[in-house]
């Protein structure tokens, strides 16, 4: 099955912020060493593309999958409303596209030593 | 030297949400395994204890050292302004006592595989 994978930031309005994260992206796709047909990133706000317009791109360029990655470390309204309801317009539209939110980078069990690791 | 930790959130209207930095404060505690002379959190705005506050703690505690360790994932005005400001307060009432900043969580190397690891 054809998989992309779509890293959401919430975006900023200084553009070296979202750059940021376009960099970010380039990494992921490094690392990801063609692990999945497609990554990108969109953002819930401030920034372009939003996340319905990314996921279409990604439909659009064959995805048949797509896994929504939220780049956030707490559990927010973002976490909780905002971007459920952005991803379900696109289920509505694409009901035959698997789309899937896993969970946001600050539930990942490793962020305590990666803390530590930033004051060696 | 007595060296402690302030961890740094946004800080949120949300108590879950500061609750989830105190928890991940907990978790760093068990981690270090004693390496900190203490470790607490603080917050920016919306939550208390404020950074200053979080830091004069440490010093009445008896810290000799302190290293504020921002739980942020972009460098927006916050890192680059509005942190190192109230950091700076600080500094000024207590020349005597070591306090530094340290890079961001964004800036972590791990970050890319951390993000890969949440799909899997």
């Amino acid at each position: 099955m054809r998989t992309s994978v779509l890293l959401i930031a919430h975006g900023s309005r200084r553009a070296a912020s979202n750059d940021e994260i376009r960099a970010l992206t380039q990494r992921l796709r490094e690392q990801a060493d063609g692990r999945f047909y497609a990554i990108d990133c969109a953002f819930l706000e401030l920034a372009v593309p939003l996340i319905p317009d990314g996921i279409q791109a990604m439909i659009d360029q064959g995805a048949q999958r797509v896994i929504v990655l939220p780049y956030f470390l707490a559990a927010g309204r973002h976490i909780s409303e905002d971007i459920p309801a952005q991803v379900g317009i696109k289920k509505n539209q694409h009901p035959h596209i698997k789309i899937d939110i896993v969970p946001y980078l600050g539930t990942a069990e490793q962020i305590p030593g990666l803390l530590l690791s930033l004051i060696a």
